[in-house]
């Protein structure tokens, strides 16, 4: 059960390039996003409605694409332009097409009821489209339903111990901070964490010059539906973290992550980490990426294997910590947008959320 | 649901060399196909009735086979003629066995009530039995169900997408011919098609010496229940096809194909391709094979991504185009003996067909 | 449908060796089975409660061991002792464990009411606890159901088919012996099965120096519930076997094999088979551990296709032979077992039994 009218990150620019008829299938729904040979993007359903045959083997032609099964061809509304051997065309032979809309390398789609589908909604991100703002976008696909991926960006305490090699740095952090702040958003949560004078995390000693300096740590995480995560991250030399006057020198990353479910199962999970300081050379945001990949796997291990205990054991209950807070409200708050949507008392339009950098 | 009371081919008698005790499954059924000591064949259910384990990991012992778990063993009609350590032979302990029959190189079995099974009714295809036509038997395996492999057959537009490298030759192929005469007949169809003054086809061109000339090239296709595919292929010069009387030298092709479901979603794919001109040297009909597969391959891929879409969706529903009057014809004719066999109408014998080449 | 209350074999000591986290499911239940720091054992549910994570992907600390998502520790027992970052621990927050007894190479868990696990109840192998005895523990998967082997150990005559140049030795045995006792027990059943006056099979030959010399082969087979077979091989020159006082130079074996449920489809297998006359050198004991594994090689291969076919045919019905008559004893007091466990009327203990070598 997926929250429909809403916008989902359904592909990266640079899975497009050269043409590619990229099928990807989203909430359970088969897609083909490509872009067309003037430019702009479609999204259309990924089936020949002739026979079935997948259009993402088909042939971009123009802005459409035709068949290759037995030719036919569709333009890029989903509208059959072309039988061979066939003048008349029947109106019902058509695709259905998606809402998508091309926001900086991320391309969203719309799944619900197209007449609700205002490109206004698409949370902004100004980070993403800030050029001093440096990053490589990435994906991975996960063996999990995307919820279990929202749970695990909700309490950093795993970074203790999921990742002490690379992006936590020790399993002090686990002990020693916590939560400063738990704000629960209508539309999902914000948390702040500090860890002070502590040595730099794996990831982050690797793109910088002074390995040993101890360093004050700040992570505010915000999590919104149906699954963004953004997180800024301050690290500033050991006692001046806290006042932001006392902050020169200060490296600070921007943290975009986007879970879309793929099925119930399985999600596909688009981020781009982005740092404010390395300039016109590539080589920081090029370290990072492998850190993040590196720090994903990690994840993706233990969050595949979780979605295997659910399925292996369909009666399993959790049972909640205190840090759990955050993401018990951000599935109660995405569980009744559900509702509402399914009662279609969902008359009012959902609400736009602009995330401004804090600090 | 299949159509039980008629013959499928199972085997080819290739696959029976050297005493092979071949396990396939028909129609969900397990089989084993033998040939015994004496030369006979035998088709019997592939388990032994005492514990389930396979006859055909058995043992060939004269015309019977000794299950290799506890040595019991049955001869070529199921009966069961030994048990290790046991006098006595309880006579429920038997295999069924079905009627199979050898014609040509093919293996023609019966799963339905046996008493029906009159080996005049299995369909004739006279060049199979005439030693001036030459050509290979062969067999592939479908992971799709076999009315998509018929499909397939009955629009020959899908050479022009499918197959233009290889068995098709050209788009145009889709534009310029179409079939000339679509023939409902009671146990299938047949469909005439005609290109005129076309560049020879890939798999043509390479067994001819004359690469470049322009032939006219006519194919007759004929399909007849459960799934068996003929077609009688001709090319002339060009200009010289359409009157029989001008056309000294042309060549001509017999394609016979039998799809033979092994279960809902799989199918056996047994032809043989042959030609009238490339006397005792085996190099054409080589070359042709090879020519065959790599078009079958790319039939395969499209047909069995068709089963998992139809599996992934469904509530898919395809939508007819006028090419499909065939397919739609065969699938109606099908159903309708399905219901008969089932409502027990079918009192009368299925009606056996001869196919007499056109000419 | 297993019998919970009772003893099965869960592991090998072997297997627990420098700390290992074993994670293993036994009759479809998820455990973590591990020797602690001080050396005792212990059997908890493989499954953090907080988030379902595995604890056998986890980190052993002391006789403890600590979940690796989000730092939650455990005692032996299942009481949860810490979560980082929070001081209160939630009553609920614990994980189940179960009676776990090591015996020699063997541990024992029990699935059922603990109050009911007494230690006791093991079935007792006194070849087991004779250093006189020597050989060495194995395991194998697999992808069976444990009756099915139960089944495959309950009739020697397969010993010819399936073993013929292994364990078994010729064809012969299948027809001229036959079980000259067998003998229906409480729990289970006692055959008895000579082989007179034969070449000794190749799993014995590799371990004598007279290669040639006929030999008298007895096997006193014992099955008791749930799937515990222990038998007593003695080969004697021949002519010397039937009778005790005659039997000097004899050379004796005892299998003793525990097939305990993964699943309903997956068994854990586990095996010593020891000898009495190889002295302090292992070479014999390695040899017949290699013609073991070859020997149940053939056996796996046959059961698992077995399981195959009654997956596939559910409705497969298998016909008894006279051979069958311990293993259908056996189905039954299994049946009558589980069948009072469920309706709670056995509230008398079940029975122990041990196992005298027959001599």
């Amino acid at each position: 059960m997926f929250l429909k009218n809403c916008w989902y990150v359904a592909a990266l620019d640079q899975e497009l390039a050269h043409g590619r008829l990229l099928g990807r299938t989203v909430l359970g729904e088969h897609l083909l996003i490509y872009r067309g040979e003037s430019g702009s993007v479609s999204a259309l359903n990924d089936r020949c409605p002739h026979r079935g045959a997948l259009l993402s083997k088909g042939r971009l032609e123009g802005d459409g694409v035709r068949c290759m099964y037995h030719g036919i061809k569709y333009d890029g509304s989903g509208k059959c332009v072309q039988i061979p051997g066939q003048d008349m065309i029947p109106p019902k032979l058509r695709v259905r097409s998606y809402p998508i809309v091309e926001r900086g390398h991320f391309l969203w789609v719309w799944l619900g009821d197209a007449a609700k589908a205002d490109p206004a909604l698409i949370l902004d991100l100004p980070y993403l489209r800030d050029p001093s703002w440096k990053g490589i976008p990435a994906y991975l696909h996960y063996k999990a339903n995307y919820l279990l991926i929202v749970d695990n960006l909700s309490d950093f305490s795993h970074l203790a111990f999921v990742h002490t090699q690379t992006l936590g740095g020790s399993e002090e952090y686990a002990y020693v901070s916590k939560p400063t702040v738990i704000e629960r958003l209508e539309r999902g949560f914000r948390v702040e964490r500090w860890h002070l004078n502590s040595d730099p995390p794996p990831f982050h000693r690797k793109v910088i010059p002074d390995k040993a300096a101890k360093l004050d740590r700040r992570n505010i995480a915000t999590m919104t539906v149906p699954g963004i995560f953004n997180m800024e991250t301050l690290f500033a030399a050991a006692g001046q973290g806290k006042e932001a006057a006392s902050r020169g020198g200060a490296k600070e990353y921007r943290n975009c992550q986007f879970m879309t479910p793929e099925t119930e199962r399985t999600t596909h999970f688009f981020w781009s980490y982005l740092n404010n300081f390395e300039g016109e050379d590539s080589t920081v945001s090029r370290t990072l990426l492998e850190s993040l990949i590196e720090g994903f796997m990690e994840d993706k291990e233990i969050i595949e294997r979780q979605q295997q205990t659910l399925d292996e054991d369909p009666s399993f209950q959790m049972l909640g910590i205190l840090a759990d807070a955050p993401l018990a409200h951000f599935r109660r708050v995405l569980a009744r947008l559900i509702d509402l949507e399914h009662s279609d008392g969902a008359t009012q339009r959902p609400e736009a959320r602009s995330t401004t950098p804090a600090g």
